[in-house]
């Protein structure tokens, strides 16, 4: 028996839910791309994604996944040659650092584990001992969605500048933009990446490139055509501006989701990701009482908004994931980059969620480990409840 | 602050939440109404409805509502002067019977109430008594909306046969069909009234009447043309089959709708149902354990697989409406035809629902209870995932 | 070889080209029909089809076809053993009375045969002889789209007046409401009925009854609960307005399509629908210089802007039919109720339509011609070409 | 006044008409990226893919428009310091160039002008030539939109071979693939660049690379991580295959628009192209007589099936352009790339396009010079129709 028949829930850590009004707007004949309306909807997002990074420098769109913006911030800003310092907290800070050993960059790492922040007096260390100036710039994913780690990056502006190193901060903000808190200008970030699938709520396929004026005083010249982002913050000379052809559905659907994020307001955005993640934090600690199952980041000052990684210690993380998805639509994300993937699962919560989505995730877990008489604490959803009525 | 920024979800009794592949088939260019593709769709449709209803005999389709359905049946079978018997447990077994009054019946009421299904062994004793068979038709709601309450129609069947009455059977399973069980033949249904919005999954806009030899005999010679079901049910006649256009876009809906439906199974369907009812009862048992919180329906067998009705004691019902609505996208169904209509709400659970579905609603209104501090029974969703891990 | 994959283009009388603003409205969730939004936007609809209709009295909203409206309209106002005389140019004037037939109408009809308008002396002569006032109602069609006539209806009004009859003048505006000038308070109409799914844009589904002060007053008694138009002139009393669950998608549908009129503005949808009609005839004309084809009617004053009905003399319209459908994608209507039906084909042009869409059509039939080796003067499309120039 | 309320057409040379069934493909909430059905349909798309383009060998799938399919094959198989040989007949020959100058190449341009191919024997002469091999790759537009010339790829193939050069032939088929034969082994081209918005009728935002052995062996140590085209050849390591996150929706909407490919047939889908083709020359070729009108390029077997590039002589094409878009509601293509650009138009006849749509585009362009007072031959259309008539 099979109670999947409904709406399916995919609450993986991207892509997150599409909302209906971005559907509807991508359902659309294909508009004149060298005049006329397209022109004036791309330029009107401009102001809108500046809004939602809290930065007045620029953004430059990319047609392409995450991946495709860290290799154009790359690109930009590192020739081959250049040194770069990585921060890792996870698979994704990793991978960063193998794009940019792939646009010839010498890449040095300092890996901080898969369950606590960067440790920034390390950093400072580090950085501290550069007085060459050899690293060009440091680079740090803000959530690593394969930990769920979230890193202090205006901390780590502040060891830089202790540090005196004028390293340039590239940061990757795919998994957080539009659900923590941001402030690039505030906190000094030189570079950012980002991307549409996931606090953006935007099908996968556009990606984002913000970079400050200091960034764009380093651009390298070995930049190749695709990725020189001086075109794609003109777009009044649009053919250039994409380098050809707009991505023009993804515009429009682009559109009507900045515009929910409007109506909504950056700061109750972020304010809803915060109380959905203490929702979930507090089922997880109450499951955890009287079972194995335990959240992979002690310091909740260390916990994205965006996503949770539970560790279940045996693979009945995975029998879990088939067990929601199968009896219930409920589709859990994989515990990608851990060892064993199988003992770990993630939430993802990020996007267009509201109250009743994440309880019904969180009830679906708890049915799944009592269908599978995986040991929990009981009341776990009540501590949810108790949570969500404080909204 | 509000956590409702996501995809809402309705959970009133009809109309329920439409399948995406349901909005996907209706989203295209109107079909010829003359000829093709459209002729051989509508012809596919009616085998399907009857495999949903467990007949072997005719059913009509009506542009309209289940009213539309109603009139449609009643002026078939009802001529001006005739009597009929309506059984009622709750509004919309009442609102029935004024549309029988409005098509010039004599019309008699035996009213149940609001908190039990309709007494059998009374309705044999009318219907015995009527030797002179001045009864022309017993009519009945199924699942009566409005209060949640289910009636035996096999029962019902026996009883009238014990009687020795040759009144025709019609029975209202507009909000049920597609939930709960129903065999229209093995039951003896003479006419049979559905639509489309609850558990057939599409927008509202069509209904059904489904009607056996029996009442087909008694067709009553005042009908209408647009009301008469003789040339709806011969689509080989198309023109005249809807009585002028075919309603176009919701057939090819309602292919995807019972596409669905077939896939999944009928058995799968009415245990998934009563599967998902069981879950919102043992929540509100717990809730009610220290609070006002109680089931409309004492007996579990009288209960509706599709709507919940619940009873608050108080104007704390329309509150915790409001509550989830505002700040969770969950809308609950209101009291409707109680009274007062505040103290009491419905759970819609019926249609395109799955496990998830069903605990972030029933979390979302724990989640209520606690921010409006409604006393109630801690441990309530626990009781709910019990039920939902036996899936 | 075929040419025909591409976008399909329904050229028939109805239903018409659905525009995407429309799909879209239509491609959602249901929304609560209880309150809320859905109550705002069901108001909203109201003034906005009076300003279609040219009037500042009543509309009822009927889930249902045009045969829909036409029973309702019937219903109340016409009892049983009521006489009604109908004005008939074509297949739908007769089924109308066909429908008052079936209310228990006593039925009088006169025939105009099929390729002109009704003789307003004639009939002025028979109301003139109804001294005792027997006639209750005049039932005329406004443009019969089996024949492409269109009747004057104001004139019909004077004739009435002159004759000093009180029937209530019941119009069918189905195919011309949004695309023929129209002006319901002016010309004296007292019941008009209409559709969605013509020059109002809407896949089928939802019809209109348009009535007055007088016709109000003339209501029947015997008038059945879901055709009564008393409750549905009162949205405030919403769940009795569409006698139950309201025709969610539709009413969104209509808003999208009422939207695009109101941008336009009625009499710039006229004169489109004026030029396009022109742009036709003129193409039909030059191509009958040298072969079979003729305009249906005559006189230009009563053709249809809506719709063109096209002799051809021979079977060779069906055969044109299929042509322009299996090689270009075209679908044009059915020579409906004519004799023999495959002489005759017919040419909808109502509502979603541009310059370049008639000029396809028309291109396509000239190819088909050409095709099928059907004798027919060049330079049609010149000729059409030269209108549409002149918009 | 204006005809344009109705379908818009888009009959630029890209993005082209997406048909209904990509759009609704489209219309879907995000699938799971790490298991599931989402890798099979991947999968099944790189056969249907080889199909069209008539190879055995590899496609890799970039999310990005056709200048990164551009920059992607250019930075596989050239390094910094590689000379390439560019023949151009238009400017997206020269844009390919400077794109490959982008990526450190030297670059030799041979320019053959806006009217006319590329003249083999010139190039025969250049590379036989180049006896040290320094040119790495030759690299050709098979249709340029800017000019509508259409190139002869198996012939340069076969000067290359009788050369006996060995560089790369690198083609760009991103106008024509899906519209005009291609046949990517038998004519030898060892790279092939395309992109989906043109006759593969998706929205855009996703490339292609397509390449065989030689060129595999040719790959330069020096590409990205991102444009390795290595990864994107195995889809059974799906996270890597698009260089992280999957274009999910494009694939839905490309699986949709090869389903159609298939079910037309390859072979008739540029049977449909060339006829199409013929009946826009011959229009022009009327318009032509009386006019100053002209098809850009006299020989017809140099001429592209997918747009066609019409010279005016004067500032009325752009006069035109505006006629017909703001009174027909047809949207023309600039004069991109001449000089000046308003004296040349160009019509996009590619991908989901029917015979009914090319007449109304061609009737409506026959409007528009009867409107605006531009000389031009009668009997355009009767020209064109015949065309079509020999579908």
């Amino acid at each position: 028996m099979s109670l999947s028949y409904g709406r399916q829930y995919l609450a993986i850590p991207g892509p997150s839910v599409i909302p209906d009004s971005v559907l509807q707007a991508m359902h659309r004949a294909s508009p004149n791309i060298y005049e006329g309306e397209l022109h004036d909807l791309t330029a009107s997002l401009i102001p809108d994604l500046k809004y939602v990074a809290m930065t007045d420098h620029n953004v430059a769109i990319y047609i392409g996944n995450g991946h495709a913006a860290w290799e154009a911030a790359l690109a930009n800003v590192v020739a081959p040659g250049d040194t770069v310092l990585v921060l890792a907290t996870g698979r994704f800070g990793i991978g960063w650092g193998e794009m940019a050993a792939g646009v010839g960059a010498q890449v040095e790492i300092m890996d901080f584990g898969a369950q606590a922040a960067i440790d920034l007096a390390r950093v400072e260390e580090v950085l501290a001992a550069d007085t060459a100036g050899r690293i060009k710039a440091v680079m740090v994913v803000h959530v690593d969605t394969s930990t769920s780690i979230k890193n202090d990056i205006a901390g780590l502006r502040a060891v830089m500048d202790h540090a005196g190193h004028s390293a340039l901060l590239m940061a990757d903000f795919i998994a957080s933009l539009g659900c923590d808190r941001f402030e690039m200008d505030a906190w000094g970030v030189d570079v950012m990446v980002s991307a549409c699938q996931k606090g953006l709520m935007t099908p996968a396929g556009i990606s984002f490139v913000f970079f400050n004026d200091k960034a764009e005083a380093a651009q390298s010249a070995t930049v190749s055509r695709y990725w020189d982002w001086r075109p794609r913050i003109k777009p009044e000379v649009y053919y250039q501006y994409f380098a050809g052809t707009a991505p023009t559905h993804h515009l429009y659907g682009l559109r009507a989701a900045l515009d929910l994020i409007k109506a909504e307001g950056r700061e109750a955005v972020f304010a809803r990701h915060a109380k959905i993640a203490q929702a979930v934090w507090a089922a997880i600690d109450v499951w955890g009482v009287d079972g194995p199952m335990a959240l992979n980041v002690a310091d909740p000052a260390q916990r994205s908004h965006a996503v949770t990684s539970v560790a279940m210690g045996s693979s009945a993380a995975k029998d879990l994931r088939r067990w929601t998805e199968e009896k219930c639509g409920l589709t859990l994300g994989i515990g990608l980059g851990r060892d064993p993937e199988e003992d770990y699962f993630r939430i993802g919560h990020m996007g267009h969620l509201s109250g009743h989505m994440i309880m019904g995730a969180l009830g679906t877990i708890d049915a799944g480990l009592k269908a599978l008489n995986i040991p929990h604490g009981r009341g776990a959803l009540d501590a949810a409840s108790e949570v969500i009525a404080t909204a």
